[in-house]
């Protein structure tokens, strides 16, 4: 464990982050000169989605990266070669065992680690990474259960170290401008919002052909055997951290409870049978996750939060978001709004009437850095966000607070399933602290 | 109570009912020949709703008007002018009190009673309706609480008198084709559906400007009172209704649980405030109603329902139908399909592509009837399904058990918020009966 890697950070966050950190201290103090920090990172786990950070910021001239671990040969042979053609070659290298990544904590010289590793290694690496003094940046989901959701919010308490949930979907262009809207008070006052991860991912929960677990391809090596053994909402995340942004979770606003349905589980079965008949070893599978996971969140300001998950069966991709208050609603399907007194009565109308009117002020800054970065631009922001929140010893613009508070609906919705929907209250994770914190998400065009 | 009015009817009905009707009876044994017969109407409600009803009645040339009536005196005098203009004398006028439908009852030249009259009647009126030996024709929603539930089916049981709910919602032209489909298979097995009744009823609810209550106009009458005293999906059936066909709830399958979460409650209070000033009277009404109510059914097939009360919000009109099964899935919103191997992959695209071919056998016979008839047509066939089943001595297509099912949404959403969205149990209303009653709705193109 080091604390001594960025000059007196540790102690400097953990002070304002016991004090509460407002908006205030996140003005940039340095937008008026060249700004010429360099943020040292470090890299644990390099597949897909990792590679995907790394080469945002193999593109950055304000991030040097100084460490990189996986146990995948495969993943660090390719990642060892685009630091090659980046011109890199001072990067340590962890890829001898699944702890490796404890090595890489102790290099003095790295200042935040991205973690991009499957879900059951998500909050241990997390929590390491705080008490090494070191940013966290965690791909979503946060954590799996809730005494891991309690794990990341105390860690953070007694390290003071940020730990950002890499949540890109917030930082998707119309959601930010609903954002933008929403705190302008263009649907009024918030009454019930939408959202969910409707996505097929058949081909992905098994991939090659009807392969998962050790030897297949991609995610399939270790999502799958969650739609085994768990039936819950598995990947809450990209839908209710947007709705959370909006609603101003845990910054004067926070769950109080859910129920959660699960419907019959038949898609991935279905799906074996289809690809490779009824006689295959893998159509005998039971799998626990119900096909459609619908989740009704209540909040303390009284909003309702309907949460879907949908990743067994033939459908397009949506993450179902809506927004509705006491002015208008939107919604992402066809991005549709209606407007009391501007709309036409009874009568959608398209967003992009209001785009540019709404368009957020980071999006309107580095539109063109964004360009070309993954999921429309989204994954250049959120590491623009952990990136730029480092260099400024600043929190983090998503915390360990939002990490706990989106991802215990996974473990929640688990509970409430198994006793038959019952409801069932959600953690005060701030523990009272939501009443005075203030939104600090996306304020201005600095990160 | 006079059991003689139509030849044999009661007895025939009750032994057929008991026995449990299957398909079979309801293949019409006059389809061959001219059907002459006359089915011999009254009515009890004629507002803008019940005047609906009348009307089509009126240019049906297989129903005779018998008898009608209304405690409104302005309905009373509209209706005489139609009957009037109709050419009609011979009809009997029931506007003395509000128990003069109980002297209508007494008539014996009628075969079947249209109720169009607010909701704490509905029930009542069915009940003595069947109990005077004539089907009853009920308008939605049914019943108001559990135990008017238990009357509905507990009185068609004792009678053997059908009580049809007139869901006109049900013979929606795409929505009859979406059941066309479900029951080819295109959408393989059924796992997820959605409904609910997104309609902006603040202008309905107060009228004119902020009045509600006795003195004001329409329903405003009425119903307004119920979002002051009630929190729980109000308004269920046109929803429920058209995915309980598609499910085959109380004919191989029935609800079994539901929960039920209410959002905050401002809609109605804001239209007062922004119309009359915060000074009105009407400013300090607590409306119990949450603006948005989502409930979850859970089914005893293990399908997943959605269903959405949202009246008080400015917003386009929709029913959210949805419909998602192993093979694909449809919305209503803009008539979107995605079904697997068929659809560009991930791409939604029009029911238009289909329409034609899944067009419902009664909608190909009767489109050019309905068309002008109200809500796109639905009510024409509505109260021919109606009149067709009088006609035929046959069980109503959609029944005192549908009626029960549907609206028991009501009392258990209710009982669900009170309790904190505790899960709830469905009543079954058929009494085991479900497992072995055939679907009966729309199987051909008869009615």
């Amino acid at each position: 464990m080091n604390n001594k890697s960025f000059l007196g950070r540790r102690d400097f966050i953990k002070t304002t982050a016991i004090a509460g950190v407002g908006a205030s201290l996140f003005t940039p103090n340095v937008l008026f000169g060249k700004d010429d920090r360099k943020v040292r990172l470090g890299f644990i786990g390099l597949g897909s989605r990792g590679r995907g950070h790394f080469s945002r910021c193999l593109q950055r001239n304000d991030v040097e990266i100084k460490a990189i671990c996986d146990i995948d040969p495969e993943a660090i042979t390719i990642s060892k070669k685009m630091l090659q053609d980046a011109g890199l070659k001072k990067v340590q290298v962890y890829d001898s065992s699944e702890n490796a990544y404890l090595k890489l904590l102790e290099q003095d010289n790295i200042d935040g680690v991205i973690i991009s590793t499957p879900w059951l290694w998500h909050t241990k690496m997390a929590v390491a990474t705080m008490k090494a003094g070191k940013y966290a940046g965690l791909e979503v989901s946060a954590t799996n259960t809730l005494e891991e959701c309690w794990d990341l919010v105390n860690t953070y308490e007694a390290t003071g170290m940020p730990c950002m949930i890499l949540e890109n979907s917030c930082y998707n262009r119309e959601r930010m401008a609903i954002l933008n809207m929403v705190r302008q008070g263009v649907f009024g006052e918030l009454v019930h919002l939408e959202c969910g991860y409707k996505h097929d991912l058949r081909d992905i929960k098994f991939n090659p052909g009807v392969s998962f677990g050790p030897g297949s391809v991609g995610e399939a090596r270790w999502r799958t055997q969650h739609s085994i053994d768990r039936n819950g909402d598995l990947y809450p995340t990209h839908g209710v951290g947007v709705v959370s942004n909006y609603m101003n979770i845990n910054h004067g606003n926070r769950f109080v409870s859910l129920t959660s349905t699960a419907s019959k589980s038949r898609g991935l079965h279905d799906y074996i049978v289809k690809k490779a008949g009824k006689d295959h070893p893998h159509a005998d599978i039971k799998f626990k996750l119900g096909d459609v996971i619908t989740t009704v969140i209540k909040t303390a300001n009284e909003e309702t939060v309907v949460v879907k998950h949908d990743t067994n069966l033939p459908r397009p991709f949506s993450l179902g978001l809506m927004v509705q208050g006491t002015e208008g609603i939107w919604m992402d399907l066809d991005h549709k709004i209606y407007l009391e007194g501007k709309s036409q009565r009874h009568q959608w109308e398209s967003l992009s009437n209001y785009m540019e009117q709404y368009d957020h002020p980071l999006w309107k800054k580095y539109h063109q850095q964004a360009a070309g970065a993954g999921h429309g631009g989204q994954d250049y922001f959120v590491v623009h966000a952990f990136v730029e929140a480092i260099k400024r010893k600043a929190p983090a613009p998503l915390d360990a607070y939002d990490a706990a508070a989106w991802s215990a609906v996974t473990p929640l919705s688990e509970q409430s399933i198994a006793n038959g929907s019952q409801a069932v209250a959600f953690p005060d994770f701030t523990k009272g602290s939501w009443m005075k914190k203030k939104p600090i998400f996306a304020l201005n065009d600095s990160y």
